[in-house]
């Protein structure tokens, strides 16, 4: 197992600082999320009394928390980090308190995911200060994996594919995709990840609804099901994929375009290496669907980035140039969709090396006939 | 069970359209999360993709919805509506898009829970109007639970009390918290909960930090044991309710302050009715804790307002001079604490109603000797 240290070396405060510096803002104010979470390892309750981190492009780093919090963040990673904790109490006003410790600052970086009840309220606290996401700061960092993080994933991955391994024990004709879905959250669980994060289970018309979840639809003979599961391990990085089962043999249309689905998928992750766009491994699937003439069953991006968020930066899009740097890592997922009969997805998780990508998830990606 | 009819009635939209106008805003703008529940029995998935209702104070509202989540959205309660859904493609901007739709507003107002990524670009894509939060129109509305939330409240707490009548099996010396922690959450979904919201299990010295979780602390004989424990419903709805157990006889020590917090938190219950100050609730656990002489361990608030999210308004703390009113629905969970020893937290939900308070919680408040 990967451990907190690797993970969350206590150096990356000081990088956040300054790149926050180089950014040209005044400081960083990051709320419980995975912004605060990579910056400290601190796994911070979201709740509604206050608990940031502010990150000054000069001066001392401090964690604002509710007294309630205190014991909880000094037992947290975010402890090692020397960083000052300001307790306060159940009457006080923190955003004050925050604002009248920074002084005046220019532009703050808001974490990503602050919730408008917070980010109202920083406004009002520091009418001079114009409000940007964190991401400016932290996107770049977040999205090059470090070798630790790199490892995280790979746990993920493996515990996955765990679950997956499992898949054929759960799925059979006359049981319904809840009843399915409730088994495969167990093994998702028992494979060690934390918390389940989602669990698709697409049977039959339903696998051609890419965000389709569970139904108490029950799966019958010679159906096609799309199971797209994952969930957050203990480290805090997630894990996400996608194969596709047939109870029994599947229909005749289906596995032609089946066998399309898996050289586009398997064409988008030869396309990775450093320095290649974004866009150019959505097109390098893309082209592969298209050229079989299934290009308008294709309804969606080809991937998203993967770390302690299921989805981050970088979108594997169309529009997106942006090229790839070892340590970035995404989800490779194309898809084609026969709205009212069927639908397929593969889905890997890749991180891209020096080399070229590899996938963090292994098991088979034929259809598996169940 | 309290229908998705009664809970989400359609007619509370045209209210919160009236009550935007009232309030003199030009528009709400509701993403993933409590407030667009509330609005519309719709639990969207929090994405980085953009899903929007945008209730405009004059014309008609519409849901911005991704393309990939139109068949959710088409299968949720706020199909029932009549508003028009947008779906927009990946390469869409549906910021831009509701910008336009909405044409010029003086005034937003942002769902609570909006993520900063999604805030400030509403704020880029409308720069003529402020933004305000939701819970200026909604927070009156969803404090006063109707009827149906009031059963659905009801519901949650009878799920929850089911698994406090278990906790005597899972609870004995030579076990961590972790364990026990782990078949409570397995009763939490047993008892009929969609998901395990949080699981304190605080052992001896842990009892004394309100907000510790877990841990893989040894439970001992004579210990006493805080289990505080929540979960959400299919209704959306939430419980959260707090029994202290020993393992064993405790202390004397302790036996004597549990006896004061009991007469503590009876007294706040009782408290209870309408024109009653949120804060006068507060005071009257707090009154009987401080003349024990204790007050000085009563370190955090005596309530949250509970509903869609298990902190909301209305806050039960000092300083909130809000008078209670028929459907208000809050925890009364007064705590002594002993640094280094032990503590103690009683925790019911209490609906105001037009004589009193009715608690949704039945199991015994004393002490628990298993």
């Amino acid at each position: 197992m990967t451990s907190d240290l690797d993970l969350y070396p206590v150096s990356r405060l000081a990088a956040v600082q300054e790149a926050t510096r180089r950014a040209g803002l005044g400081a960083l104010l990051l709320t419980p999320g995975p912004d605060l979470r990579y910056v400290t390892g601190y796994e911070a309750l979201p709740l509604e009394r206050l608990t940031c981190l502010a990150v000054p492009a000069a001066g001392e780093p401090f964690l604002m928390v509710p007294r309630l919090e205190l014991a909880a963040a000094e037992h947290s990673p975010a402890s090692r980090l020397g960083v000052e904790f300001v307790p306060w109490e159940e009457t006080d006003d923190p955003y004050a308190h925050v604002a009248k410790r920074l002084g005046a600052v220019a532009t703050v970086g808001l974490a990503d995911r602050m919730w408008a009840m917070t980010s109202l309220r920083f406004r009002d606290a520091l009418p001079g200060a114009e409000q940007v996401l964190a991401s400016t700061v932290l996107r770049g960092l977040r999205m090059r994996k470090s070798p630790a993080e790199a490892a995280a994933l790979r746990e993920a991955g493996a515990a996955i594919d765990a679950v997956h391994a499992r898949v054929p024990e759960f799925l059979r004709a006359g049981r319904t995709e809840r009843e399915v879905g409730r088994d495969i959250a167990d093994a998702i669980i028992a494979a060690g990840h934390e918390t389940v994060d989602f669990v698709i289970v697409g049977s039959g018309p339903n696998g051609a609804s890419p965000h389709h979840e569970l139904s108490d639809r029950v799966i019958e003979a010679g159906e096609p099901v799309v199971v797209d599961i994952g969930g957050r391990m203990p480290s805090g990085y997630c894990s996400d994929s996608t194969r596709v089962y047939s109870v029994g043999e599947p229909p005749a249309a289906f596995a032609a375009y089946y066998e399309v689905l898996r050289r586009a998928q398997e064409a988008a992750c030869l396309a990775v290496r450093p320095g290649v766009a974004c866009e150019a491994i959505d097109a390098a699937a893309r082209e592969v669907i298209e050229e079989a003439g299934y290009g308008e069953r294709f309804i969606h991006r080809t991937g998203h980035g993967i770390g302690l968020e299921t989805h981050e930066d970088p979108y594997i899009v169309a529009g997106n140039a942006e090229p790839l740097v070892p340590g970035y890592a995404f989800s490779v997922e194309p898809g084609i969709y026969l709205p009212g009969e069927h639908g397929a997805r593969i889905e890997d998780i890749v991180i891209c090396g020096e080399e070229g990508g590899e996938r963090v998830n292994d098991r088979p990606r034929e259809l598996v006939v169940v």
